[in-house]
């Protein structure tokens, strides 16, 4: 008699292909950016990045964001007619990987002005602190991101 | 008089840019997979993952990847007429971001076979040891990539 395999539990991808084919494009990782650095949360605020996305990539990215649970999106309760967009724990658990990527791109990138923080918006200190104390740096950002969603 | 702004030394752009410009795409990172856990070392290797990247992709992206010195491509001196392709020192920077993309997705897409290797050629144990001892993993994962192109 033959065993049946188990039914997967998981998608049964690799990690790495599972990852990237939530997040493996330029302009997801650059909205998650605007949102962890930037303070943005609403659309108009991504559309005006200086990567000048386009209004129809802004608008798959951020539904599939949301679809994959990777943002949320809810009425803002200030203005009702327009969305706030902010991270789901499965966002912020992207974090790590995003202080990576400024590691790595700070190492071989250079930028030109050396004693100025290197993301408009990001805390203090942001590259020493990288190495120093990264979960307490992640745990900052995380509070100021709770903060701006207050 | 006005002062002049100091030339850019870096390429002026967020260093999140800056990295998404070199692999923000799918299939730059299953190649950098492939040489780091599966071993690959030839074009034909690549070619024959399981996400089936097309011949004109994959070679677009080791070109790119090769001009941005994330990968080196030598001549393979047991059979003269093929290319051997190994990871440069910057590549190798980016084995942090790849094992969070990893522990990411283990997170939220758990593996049907949880005994079993996420991926086939890691190291023993990687799930567990990334928290437990991360840049000993690393440490391990480089030598064996050093080992194999010896």
């Amino acid at each position: 008699m033959n065993k049946r395999k188990q039914p997967a539990r998981g998608s049964g991808k690799c990690p790495v292909t599972f990852a990237l084919d939530i997040f493996g494009d330029k302009w997801s990782l650059i909205i998650l950016r605007d949102i962890v650095f930037k303070g943005k949360r609403h659309y108009g605020e991504f559309l005006n990045s200086a990567e000048k996305i386009s209004t129809n990539i802004l608008a798959s990215r951020l539904a599939k964001l949301e679809s994959e649970a990777v943002i949320v999106k809810t009425r803002d309760t200030q203005n009702l007619s327009r969305f706030v967009y902010s991270l789901a724990d499965k966002g912020r658990d992207l974090l790590p990987l995003l202080l990576d990527m400024i590691e790595w791109s700070v190492k071989y990138d250079p930028q030109p002005d050396a004693s100025g923080p290197v993301i408009s918006g990001a805390p203090d200190r942001l590259l020493e602190r990288l190495h120093e104390d990264r979960d307490a740096l992640i745990a900052e950002i995380i509070t100021g991101m709770e903060e701006r969603n207050q």
